[in-house]
């Protein structure tokens, strides 16, 4: 154990450029890419990095929630610290004050995401190892004590969770195969909604050649015809043995989703993303009974374990996109992904972080839950800024290796 | 028409020390009010004050939100913003880049909301009428153009909306006959949660001795024989006709909510509100079966319309406390109560506002809507920074005659 003390919390507004176009999709037409970071400093000279993802505008609410939510944390020794933290989480989720902004939603849940994430690399860090080699040398009381399972007691108790992962032990051999082959991969940036349809297809024919099987298309324009264009190009272009997902982003009201989603099928998507309000689980739940056997994937905007609970009591969504720049960082995350296994639905993550947390998490999730290691989304537009980008080879993430959960981002470090 | 033009848009992040002891409950222990407040300035001389609460901490998170937000009202005239303001809410609503902070939820919700509030006061003033009025002399089409119905069209579409409204001017005559009686009031200020017994029965007694014949206990004790015992003696003491409300403040997880629940039965409760997590929609509706024919009231914390639908359609709630300073604004809470009168449910808000807007609004739904004139929460703390506080008397609100939306506050003017 390090003796590690964290010493102080500092926070970054870091705003990226991205690429004309990249980004965009029905609803967030101008696309750029934040992160409201937290820095862990501690009395070691170690600091850890948490980040979340927001779209530009406010982003600066997040650093300044993460500063009024997080001050209890310096003075923490961070050993201590992630033996019970999710006492720690569900302590800052309840915050009598900065609660009312909420609860468990919005600036104050995605500042709590970002500081959960700074400790998980600050503690991966200090130990030396990456995050996924870090979390599966944990026992399963130990995983446990990483969680909030609270307003969950109906269907995941602590001893629910325990018994999961106990199971899980069997098999766990041959699923660290894995490690070696690498986590398969697919590509969100072929697809964008306002890339020129020549455009996809140079893209599209360029992850083929690097080995890509699996690709997502932006869809939910006025015209509907455009999208089933789009998809129907792609199809054709990779292949009847492809993965094509379409993503709607929200876009669609239910009466119009009923519709579109219908036509869709024609190309036969491995799932349709985001048809409509995130919070909308009965709309959900009547389009998936109506489009079946298409099946629905959601979860980039749902913003904690109670509401994929109720998601996934309602048969509302088939693909889990839990996002640990989304819920309340890693350790809400993991709960999401036991709620998920228990339910029997793959957690394919969507990744606020582009891949560089969830990497880790996905190799955590089948080997130690034996969740089926589906793929994970790439979305290569900043992997110039981290310290040690995602390696994509062949359509492949290959395992990180670098100790932390791969978030240090070049030129950030705590102030002196 | 005024033809005034707003020419800024200002915030004050207003903090109000409580007595000790009040507003508080099972889940928020340090309870301070504060509100994040818009003031909209007009080159008439004009201005409109708008209020969403907050709990203190986090207040200057939502004043620089209504900043972000707000900037593209200056320049408006207030008459052609208000004549489609179901539009401007849709707009700023899914502001590309703010968007992904919740959707329609936290911080930026909480902004929106202190903006239309502001619309609506300043509209109202610029008017010279008490809103209620100029909401009662507004057509079908004007007040179903005050709407962001958007995500509702599977269940009321506008002109759904238009046909509620037209076939409820029958009848408005006589319900009009409210303006002169006043609208009756419950008292949620005799059973914070830290209050001790003699000082509930006390308090009890000299609301009695007022008139009301309605009361509100905060409920949700770890030791649950204390929320029985004083349950109890607050039903001894206000006898079998009084009507006593009990209030979780979302401090049971499903399992206990099922347990105390059935135990509360015993003082036979016009409802108990906020059993549970707030969105957990599925979690309200097993209880509501089991422990029917007790019936639940939750709203305070459900963010938006979308949610609403959802609680309403799952049969998950029985009295609808939607907050005009939760949900987007004035806009919304309307949105809001035209959905309850669909499926059959009363509104009786929550007033984050302390009554101020909401006195208006339940006389808007009784008349335009036939909304039954169940009762409006009363909560004094704050009357006396209000310019124009609500008038209780013999437990009834007297209806306001002053211009706006009765959120003016002594001192609080725009800046010269």
């Amino acid at each position: 154990m390090t003796g590690q003390r964290i010493v102080s919390i500092g926070t970054r507004d870091l705003r990226f450029p991205l690429p004309q176009g990249a980004g965009s999709d029905a609803v967030h037409s101008t696309a750029e890419y934040a992160f409201a970071t937290t820095l862990l400093a501690t009395d070691g000279g170690a600091f850890g990095t948490g980040i979340v993802l927001t779209l530009g505008q406010g982003n600066q609410l997040v650093c300044q929630a993460i500063e009024l939510l997080g001050k209890t944390l310096v003075g923490r020794e961070i050993e201590e610290l992630m033996a019970n933290f999710g006492a720690v989480a569900q302590r800052l989720a309840q915050d009598p004050q900065l609660r009312w902004l909420g609860p468990h939603k919005g600036v104050v849940h995605l500042a709590l995401a970002s500081l959960t994430n700074a400790c998980f690399d600050l503690w991966a860090k200090t130990r030396e190892v990456p995050l996924w080699r870090l979390l599966l040398d944990l026992s399963p009381e130990k995983v446990v004590n990483l969680l909030d399972l609270s307003y969950l007691e109906d269907v995941l108790k602590r001893e629910d969770a325990l018994a999961l992962l106990r199971n899980q032990e069997f098999g766990r051999r041959e699923r660290e195969q894995i490690l070696g082959r690498g986590y398969p991969g697919y590509d969100t940036s072929i697809g964008w909604f306002q890339y020129e349809d020549d455009k996809v297809k140079r893209l599209a024919q360029d992850a083929l050649a690097r080995g890509f099987r699996a690709f997502k298309l932006k869809v939910g324009s006025e015209d509907e015809q455009r999208d089933l264009r789009r998809a129907g190009m792609l199809r054709e272009l990779a292949g009847p043995d492809a993965l094509i997902m379409v993503d709607a982003n929200q876009q669609w009201n239910l009466p119009s989703a009923l519709r579109v989603c219908r036509a869709l099928g024609a190309i036969s998507p491995y799932f349709i993303e985001e048809p409509t309000h995130p919070d909308d689980v009965q709309a959900h739940r009547q389009l998936a009974e109506a489009i079946a056997p298409t099946r629905i994937a959601l979860g980039e905007h749902v913003p904690n374990r109670v509401m994929f609970k109720n998601f996934i009591q309602a048969g509302a969504v088939h693909f889990v996109q839990a996002d640990c720049t989304r819920v309340a960082g890693i350790s809400e995350f993991l709960t999401v992904s036991l709620l998920a296994r228990k339910f029997g639905l793959p957690v394919v993550p969507h990744v606020g972080d582009m891949g560089q947390i969830h990497q880790h998490l996905v190799l955590f999730n089948h080997i130690a839950m034996g969740h089926p290691p589906l793929f994970l989304e790439c979305i290569p537009h900043l992997q110039q800024y981290f310290v040690a980008p995602a390696q994509v080879e062949s359509g492949v993430y290959l395992t990180p290796q670098v100790p932390g959960c791969s978030t240090e981002l070049k030129g950030v470090t705590p102030a002196v």
